[in-house]
């Protein structure tokens, strides 16, 4: 490999000619061969410092303290960044210094570097028309860009991925629910037989899980949509320019197109990442919910000849190497150990952001690298388990029919005419005999053939069907 | 121990002569032996259950399905357990069927058999003039009563406990913001030495994550108003009269003195617990945040002689047997031991509310448990933590000053005068010969001593103190 | 309440006149009202702190450096502490200083007050005969007390509590896998008809799962018996006379009745408690044994009428407050929340045991009630568990056959004879004709009814019974 | 791009025209797109398959149910696996099927068409010479596959990157605790000044720890050498030849170098991997120990001139791209950042493993990925750790020396002098006056000044140097 000598505060380092990074970059290959490519930084916060770096460049150039030129080089270099071109100039891993610094001034030399090759320089050049530090850096320190790219990274994440997976997800269970409403089915608590429900209905309490999380998750941008830039090295802002913390938000607004706003408190911003941690514990809820959901679909959709069987799934793939003909919820089974994954996430991010000290949190890559993932398997596995699971779900009336017409619970109907207690009686009578509970009701003389016609009556015992 | 018979639909049982609860309260005594008598069902439980009670009755009663003598005898017990003169009558333990069912029926037996006794009957009466199940738990289930009384419980507690708490202990830490905010230090990041901010502006930090935890809090108590009673067995309503969800949810409002409603998805209520996994990620969020403010005050005031020593908390106990005069900062051990507890808590409390299947989620005492001890334990250690150690904390203000004026990132300040390597050069040659910045920033010649003096000034270094 | 006063380095404090603790122990009651009664320091902890000062009295008198009479009275007093005599004077909770030297004074001063007492002393004296510090404490710090009282509650937690409830269960179950080994019936992978097994070898697999876990918590007692008694303040045994940590541990070993001995590393016994994380790692791998043995049974268990029903368990309670003659699987349900429960206090253990400072960890009566509640709940709910439901389970014959007779996955015995595609196809047309495998079978022309006879034989397609 | 069509039981399907792969992985590729690349099944599992199949083969073949020169083949292309000369003929993702069941399929085919070509075929024809489930996956299911591979690859793993990660960082701190064992300097307990101990002493304790993580996680290797093969679909290992499991284990065992032998019990290694959260745990723990010592690092590092300063670590990268200057302590950081990351994988597995049902977990890829993330974290981390910080770690004396001198906790060394109380007057009196603790002494008339220069020692308090 062919290498070039660059420089930095600590002296000389090599790095491969042809890439544009510098010594700091260089360095942190160096010292931190943990985990593989697979760890490499997530490339959502590479792209979150490319809006960062143009729009500080902007607000500094509008601000006077960085040659407009220079901003427009910087920008043009982003620009490159957010279109994927320059993916291969990133190479650091999450587990690095934890507050991205390294990360950061990834970002800035491979600014720095291909501006001054755009600028007509060579990479080969000691001097260079851009300086990582002086220019790409210019009013931010690691400490307030790292979080701000957190944040722009988490907050597109939920809102272009998970949101509208997990909505997607819930329009489908709600057209599912109306045309289920009529269903009539056993009701299961403790996974016992009880009194019956409809289908629609049973699918209408998932809905509103989903209804819940979103609302929940919706909770948290406001926090989430709090950027740290202009406090730089410890939230005072030293060495910014007066108007900039506000300036610098907008142009991050007006250039990822969702609503950021300076934090009103840097201190925290840079101290502690409890947007972060909040965020992911609507996620988490959701991928409590979603456990439920999809563990019922399981359940629901067991069998085919020995299991629940009341509603039948789409059969996608061969659902064994050894068993013919086998057909697996696997939809479910990817959900499941998302949501697994997410709960476990929620750990690592709380264990994260409550060992901050003093003015800086540094597990920054580890918590965003988290929540990231969690997000995105969220949106991914609501709308895998939507178009492959949800959308194809029917009830399988057979198997809800004689569900329904063998079960003992709806003997609680008769609570209200004849009392709790002989109504246990009836069902332990036919519990214990084998029978049908009208058989058992008759056998003890407590209503008449025509009353249990009148009183069980199952379609009666849904309620409003809300 | 004198005993007499109760019956339940099983069988008769034995049961302490002297006590109220009847046959399905002994049951679950005699058939749950875990965990001993600290693991009792949290008397906030047993009260928010007597809420309900009366609040049902009364419905009932309104509505025309129960006398209304036989509510007013209800209500009359209802008061007494609420005065906490029937504390005893309350002996099951959480680790007990998961929909609850036991408790309720602990409920409904002792207001039942009080009721009798209230109503001129005696223990031993076969019959009763109240009925268990057909009286007291009119219109009810375990299914829809116990959430409802899990509801009531944390809604009071966070609001009547944690919240006040955090509360407190926020308005001490903004108090002591504002009258350290001109005190200018040194800052850190990585726990390394850094530039400089006032310890108001530190305190400023642990201020808004406090803040922003109220709100994440309040943000959930909306859902945790929500009421599951009126869904009964499996959420359809079955065997409760028109009107008496709301009616019995607005009663509970007005007994509770707390904006009750009644849920608008019952399927959900039962099914599912992610009211209670929301309010709990909260508590986390409240934890995560609390446990870096604690550590902050435990590393600031280490010491006396060998630590940082910034700022001074009061000396409230001797700190230890073996060496004489030492003061720890036992507030912040038992703030930070509450935190990681409520973090353990939130994985039991996902873990259960993943696992409801079909119409029930049955880890519902389990949960509950979780949250009140969450809850309080927030509370609880927001007040000690407040009274017996923030309101004491005052600065050092020698060792602040000699830690800033020791200080080698004040050279931070020379970045935009000279350049951040030069700059750099500075700071690594005082840390090497050991000098201060201004003797090797004159002698590597790069400024004057009176530019220095100019340019490197702390105070003018910690921005707009906002 | 009657007061007197007693004093400490800081001054006099008034405490409850009849009362045997002394100044610091009320110092702890007043400035740590977190949690309340149910937060109390565990029995078991004031009970291995007898044990100890037992143990470290004969030792001192033993090595000269305490009078034998007062060794005599300090071991009376603990006898009395051990036969249960003064758990009333014990009143401090977890949530006070983190290396518990408030829970190691209140042992000092009741022992030494009430020695004091024994000895003919007035409660009232300001001078007492034997002294909290120099004499029930000598050769002793809080910081190597608490530890080793951590370790014999554990370990005695453990061995007399949990692992024979693990064992009893273990046993149970391995009867009914014995007894059940010839009941053929269908398999279930993915929650979906497998090929069969008996009924039998599923149990084994119980039985394996808790013979793992066992092993692995036996493989934590090394490290559980080892006492960093003789440590003192930070472990260099500082004040202690020679030989003293080994004959301390020898009369612990010998008072306890279990294998203790003085741990070689003394640093990581304070500093450090990776022996409770230990420990607590292998309960809650116990507990997501249990888990899933717990919810096998109460899904084969489920119905009656619309579940899989392939197992009956004890009818116990009444299972429902409003469906008469409902019976729940309680005993599961009481299980599962124990091992939600033992999974979020691990958690908390390990948040606790990853947050020492240098000599010492401050965490200690949050990580040791966690380890003590887990371990108990395990061991209770084994016992409950095998009692009340493992010893009374039954195969439900007739479901059994019925489901095995109905299923598709005995197709699989045909891969070996006409490959798995053609397998594949049989079973394909036989789900989708509603027929059986033979019917569809010869329907495809793929072999003969006595081959399908032959071939397709569920008993010879379970193995070895192993 | 080109394709070709490949058939399964389900039926055509598109495939990239030159990819191995058939109808089963594509059938996954198109119904999981979930988490993208950075998710696709761990490589490790990949190569494990290659030493299974290649096993199952060759045991095949020796059993006489498989043509030699198919196994020959098998064995030849899994050979080319294990060369890295196929990673791309596996794009499947974590997020599939819960039991594997694709990448099994995925290496069958893979194997199965890249051996139809090696024997001369062309991946066009329709039927090609060696079949995915007739030969490839010959006596085996996906559901003792999958578990076999996971065991290999997680013993591998630990074995090969894990332990000897944790062992050499071991070996450079016992190095150094050894060579600081003079070194006296203050002990810190409740991050407060306490009694002096050696650096040495203080590193012994970072080496306990390590010691007991080693142990414990050796401790597990026994469980997760047990392998599932020959266990089939549900455990009874059905369509295997006699002899077969313990034969295909010994042959993994030869091809990988590792003791594997066949599991005792095959329905617990396919129903539930509790040896994943067995191993799991004890790399939780290590988590837990790594996470005290490298805080400590921090902690004792931090400055350089107003924080602790104690000890020098190597200055690795300029420290901030703000603060000229600044050296952070930033191998500390990342494996901190991996010990929360382990403590939060810790807990996905847990509810994986907790959430098996029946015959199968369906929790197998996301368990897998996250101990293999877990165990080679911790390997690369602690590699790093000790090349980048452990073995340039030097005592700063002057640090040490100052704070030594100022401590007030030397008063301990009087208590066996003068008494408890007496000492704490003289700590209280230097304290508040600011002055030494022999002026106080003197001042205090309690003891004379060369009485304290023989009893007040340090190096007298450090106990016998184990």
């Amino acid at each position: 490999m062919s290498i070039r000598i660059e420089k930095d505060t600590m002296g000389p380092v090599e790095v491969p000619a042809d890439k544009f990074w510098g010594a700091q970059t260089q360095r942190s290959i160096n010292n931190f061969k943990i985990g593989g490519v697979r760890n490499q930084m997530p490339i959502e916060i590479i792209r979150a410092f490319a809006i960062l770096k143009k729009s500080a460049a902007f607000a500094n150039a509008e601000l006077g303290v960085l040659a407009q030129e220079k901003a427009d080089t910087i920008g043009q270099v982003c620009d490159e960044i957010l279109e994927g071109k320059l993916d291969d100039q990133f190479p650091l891993v999450i587990w690095q210094t934890g507050s991205g610094t390294q990360s950061n001034m990834n970002s800035n030399e491979v600014i720095a570097y291909r501006g001054h090759v755009l600028l007509g320089g060579n990479l080969e050049d000691e001097k260079k028309k851009i300086h990582p530090n002086d220019d790409v850096n210019k009013s931010q320190s690691s400490n307030d860009t790292f979080p701000t790219a957190m944040h722009i990274a988490a907050y597109k994440m939920v809102v272009e991925t998970t949101l509208p997976g997990i909505e997607k997800l819930k329009n489908t269970l709600k057209d599912k629910s109306e045309s289920f409403m009529e269903v009539v089915k056993i009701g299961r608590t403790h996974f016992m037989d009880a009194t019956p429900l409809t289908l629609g209905q049973e699918f209408s309490g998932y809905v509103a899980q989903l209804e819940y999380g979103i609302k929940a998750l919706k909770n948290t941008l406001q926090h989430l949509s709090e950027l740290a830039l202009g406090g730089t090295a410890v939230g005072t802002g030293l060495n910014t320019p007066k108007g900039y913390a506000e300036l610098v938000a907008k142009k991050i607004a007006e250039f990822s197109g969702h609503p950021f706003v300076t934090a009103p408190n840097k201190f925290e911003s840079l101290a502690a990442h409890d947007a972060i941690v909040e965020t992911h514990g609507a996620l988490k809820q959701v991928a409590v919910s979603l456990m439920k959901i999809a563990n019922d679909i399981r359940m629901l959709s067991s069998g085919p000849r020995s299991g629940i069987g009341e509603i039948l799934i789409p059969e996608n793939e061969p659902g064994s190497s050894i068993m013919p003909g086998k057909v697996n919820p696997t939809q479910v089974e990817a959900m499941t150990m998302v949501c697994a994954q997410v709960m476990g996430n929620d750990v690592a991010i709380s264990i994260g952001g409550s060992n901050g000290h003093f003015e800086l949190n540094v597990f920054k890559p580890m918590m965003v690298n988290n929540l990231l993932q969690s997000a995105r398997l969220i949106g991914d596995a609501c709308i895998s388990f939507n178009d492959n699971c949800a959308v194809g779900i029917a009830p399988n009336h057979g198997a809800i029919k004689q569900h329904l017409e063998n079960s003992l619970m709806l003997v609680t109907a008769l609570n209200t005419h004849i009392g709790y207690e002989n109504a246990a009686a009836i069902a332990k009578k036919a519990h214990k005999d084998g029978t049908s509970l009208r058989e058992a009701a008759i056998a003890l003389d407590l209503l008449t053939s025509e009353q249990f016609d009148e009183w069980v009556r199952p379609e009666d015992m849904i309620g409003g069907l809300k």
